[in-house]
C-alpha cells in the first residue's frame, strides 16, 4: 500500500487560533497509518504553485504544540485567490508531488479556492481529497455557528470597550472605536460583552447591516452625550450609505483594492478620524477621540479564547478524520449542541464557498445601535473562561461645607 | 486627640494600575488609629473645588480590593492644571472640610500641583499634610527608577509588536504601529521586547529623544524591506523635526491643545496615515499598514503586569506611612535596589515637580532606531510574570518537483 502524502496550508488574515488548527491536522495526519508524509505550503496557495513547501513530518510533537499556542499563521498566508488558470497550476503541483490530500484553512475565499481545485481535480479524474477548514474573525461563513479566531477577536474587543469606557468614565468626552468586519457585524457587535453596569459603554453600536445616516448617528451622539454626560460608540469599519457606498471608501484619497476587488478597510484611521471631526464641528463637543483597533484585534498576542483555542485545534483534527472516513470532500462546520457545547459535521464545499453570513435580524435591536440579548446568549460562551471584570467604588456622597445644595 | 482627615485624588491620564495606588492609600490610611475619615475627591482638582466628595470610609475592603485590579481612574480625573488663583480654591474648601493629608496621584502636572497646594498651605499656615504619588504610562517622572503604570502600558506595547510582527510575517508588508509618550521615548522603545528571532521586528524604533528625518526614515524602511522583505516599525507620537516641531502637529488640521498648552497627539490616525501614505508614494511598497495604539495601551482590561500592580499599591501604601512618619511633605519614589528588587523613598516636591524625564542616551542604540541591551535590561523585570512568548515552525524545505533549484 503506497502512503498518503498530505498538504496543508493557511489563507487569508490571521487569526489568534489557526495554527490550532494547522497543529491539529499535522497531529491527527500524523497519528494515521496510511500517511507517510505531511507537507505544509507556505503562503497558502501562493506557496503551493511555487512549490514552497516544508516537510511537517520532520517537526518535533513538542514544538508543534508551543506553535499552536502562537496567534498568526505559521505557514504563512496570502491574499491570493485562484481562478482556473491559476488552479491549473496548483493541481499540476500537487500532481506532481503525489499529494492525496488538501487542507486549507481559511475563510470564504479560501474555501471557494478549496472547491475550484476539489472541482479541477475531479475533472482530471486525479484522486485528491480536498477539505476546507473554517477560520475567520469576521464570524461570516454560513452554515456554521461561529468561526475559530472569531471568539478571540471578539474577546479583544470586549475587553477594549470595557476599558475604553472605564477611561472614557475617568475622562468624559466622546470616544470612537472601529472595529474590523466588511460585511458581517459580529465583531463590532461583540463591543457589547464590554458593558456591565447600566450607564457603561458602548452606548452606540453602528453595524454594516444597517445603512449608516452621518445625520442620524450625530443626533444619537448628542441624545447620548446629554444623558450620559459622555458616550462611547463602536463602529464596524464596513458601515455604509444607503447606496451601499462605504462611508471609509468615500474618504480615502486612493481607492487601494485586494485581488478580490476588495477595497482596502483596514489599515488607516480614516474612518474614526472623520466621524471625530464631525462629532467636533457639528455637536461643538471638545473631548473627542477615536481609535481604529487594526490590526491588533486579530494578532495581539495575549487575548486568548479558551474556548477557541479547543475548537479550532478540534476543526483540524476532525477535518483529517472526515477526509478518511467521510468518503466526499467538504467544508468541517461548527454546529452549537448545547448551551455551551459544540459538534463537527462536513458539509458540502458548494454550501459554504463564496457566501457570506450577516448578523441575524434577531441579534440586533430594533434601535439598529444595540445588540439583543440573543446576542448576548450567543456569544457570552464562546470568550471562554477568566474574561477580566470590572468594578467600581459605590457612590457615599459627602455634604457640601462650602456651597450646601 | 481630634481625629486626622484624609483626602485622596486622581490626576491626569488613567492607567491599568492607578486604582491600586488608590487602594493602597485608602486601606492603609483606614489602619492608622489617627485617622477618623477617608474622603476621594471624584475628577481630581476640579472635583476639590466643588466639593465632589466621596466617603471612601464607607467603602468595603472586599469592593476595594476589586476596584484595584481594575484599570483607569476609579474616582475619575481630570486635565485642570491649577494656577495660584486655583489653588487657593483648593485651599478653602480643604480648610472647610478640615481635610489634614492630601494624597494627589499624577504625573508630573499632577506633582507640580501638590507642589503649589503645599506652598499655599505653608504661606497660609494651614496645617496640611501633601503627598504626592507617581503615575505615568509616559515614564517621565525625574528622581523615579519607573513609574506605576509604565510597566502595564509596556507590556501591551510589547504584546501588540509581537502580534503585530507575528501578523506581517505571515502577509509581509510595511506596518507602523504610532505608540503614546510626548517626550519620552519609553513606552515606544518597549516594542524592542516583543521581539524574539533575529529577524523579528520591529525592526525600526523611531523616539521622541532623536530628532526625525522623513528622508532618513525612508531610507531605513527601504533597506530594512530589501533584507527582510517585510518591515515592522515602532513610532513615538512625540517625534519631531530638528526645530522640535512634532510630526503630527505638522498634520493636524486643527491643532487642539489642552489647559497645559499641550498640543493633543492621541486621539486620531493622521501620524501613521502619513507615514503610510509617504512609505506607498515614495518607495512603491504596496501593502502598507499603520495602526495607532491609541486609548488601548492604557486602557485596555486584562494585560497588566503583576510587578506594576505590586508597586502602584506599595506607593499608595508608602504615601500614607510618610505622611505619618516623615514629617513632611514630599513625592514618592520608585528606587531599585537589586535584580529585581525595589524600595520607596520621598523626594522633595520641587526636585519631581513639572521637570521631564527621557530616556537616557545608554538606553538607545547609535544607530538612534533601536534601544540597547541596557533598556531590555532595565525593562524586562518590569513587564512582570506569564508574558506571552511566539514560537516558529523550523525550516524542513521539501525539495522541487517542477522546477527543481
Amino acid at each position: 500500500m503506497s502512503l498518503c502524502k498530505i498538504l496543508v496550508a493557511q489563507g487569508g488574515g490571521p487569526t489568534a487560533v489557526i495554527n490550532q488548527s494547522l497543529v491539529g491536522v499535522v497531529l491527527e495526519a500524523r497519528r494515521q497509518h496510511q500517511v507517510g508524509l505531511v507537507y505544509g505550503a507556505r503562503h497558502g496557495v501562493r506557496g503551493i504553485i511555487n512549490e514552497d513547501f516544508v516537510d511537517l513530518t520532520q517537526e518535533t510533537s513538542h514544538n508543534l504544540e508551543l506553535v499552536a499556542q502562537t496567534p498568526s499563521s505559521a505557514l504563512g498566508s496570502t491574499r491570493d485567490k485562484p481562478d482556473a488558470a491559476y488552479c491549473h497550476k496548483i493541481f499540476k503541483v500537487l500532481q506532481a508531488h503525489g499529494i492525496t490530500h488538501f487542507f486549507y484553512i481559511g475563510g470564504n475565499d479560501s474555501s471557494d479556492t478549496v472547491r475550484i481545485v476539489s472541482e479541477e481535480a475531479a475533472a482530471a479524474s486525479y484522486p485528491l481529497r480536498c477539505i476546507h477548514i473554517p477560520k475567520t474573525i469576521d464570524n461570516d461563513l454560513v452554515g456554521n455557528d461561529h468561526t475559530p479566531g472569531f471568539p478571540s477577536a471578539a474577546r479583544f474587543v470586549a475587553q477594549a470597550f470595557a476599558g475604553a469606557n472605564l477611561d472614557n468614565a475617568a475622562l468624559p468626552g466622546v470616544y470612537v472605536g472601529v472595529v474590523m468586519g466588511r460585511h458581517a457585524g459580529f465583531l463590532t457587535a461583540a463591543s457589547a460583552l464590554g458593558k456591565k453596569f447600566p450607564d457603561d459603554g458602548p452606548h452606540l453600536i453602528y453595524l454594516p447591516e444597517r445603512v449608516f445616516d452621518l445625520q442620524q448617528f450625530l443626533a444619537d451622539v448628542k441624545a447620548t452625550y446629554e444623558r450620559f454626560g459622555r458616550c462611547v460608540i463602536a463602529v464596524s469599519e464596513g458601515i455604509h450609505d444607503a447606496s451601499g457606498q462605504p462611508i471609509a471608501a468615500q474618504l480615502a484619497r486612493d481607492l487601494e483594492r485586494d485581488d478580490h476587488g476588495n477595497v482596502q478597510l483596514s489599515g488607516n484611521g480614516a474612518l474614526a478620524d472623520l466621524l471625530c471631526e464631525e462629532i467636533k464641528d457639528k455637536l461643538g463637543i471638545k473631548r473627542v477621540r477615536g481609535d481604529t483597533f487594526g490590526y491588533l484585534q486579530r494578532s495581539f498576542i495575549g487575548c486568548v479564547s479558551d474556548v477557541d483555542q479547543r475548537e479550532a485545534r478540534e476543526v483540524g483534527e476532525k477535518a483529517v478524520q472526515f477526509a478518511f472516513n467521510a468518503g466526499r470532500d467538504g467544508s468541517v462546520a461548527i454546529k452549537r449542541s448545547g448551551y455551551y457545547s459544540v459538534d463537527y459535521e462536513l458539509l458540502p464545499l458548494t454550501a459554504v464557498a463564496g457566501k457570506t453570513r450577516v448578523m441575524e435580524d434577531e441579534f440586533i435591536a430594533a434601535s439598529g445601535t444595540d445588540v439583543t440579548d440573543a446576542f448576548r446568549l450567543y456569544l457570552r460562551p464562546l470568550l471562554g473562561s477568566g474574561l477580566p471584570d470590572a468594578f467600581r467604588l459605590r457612590p457615599n456622597p459627602v455634604a457640601k461645607v462650602l456651597n450646601p445644595e
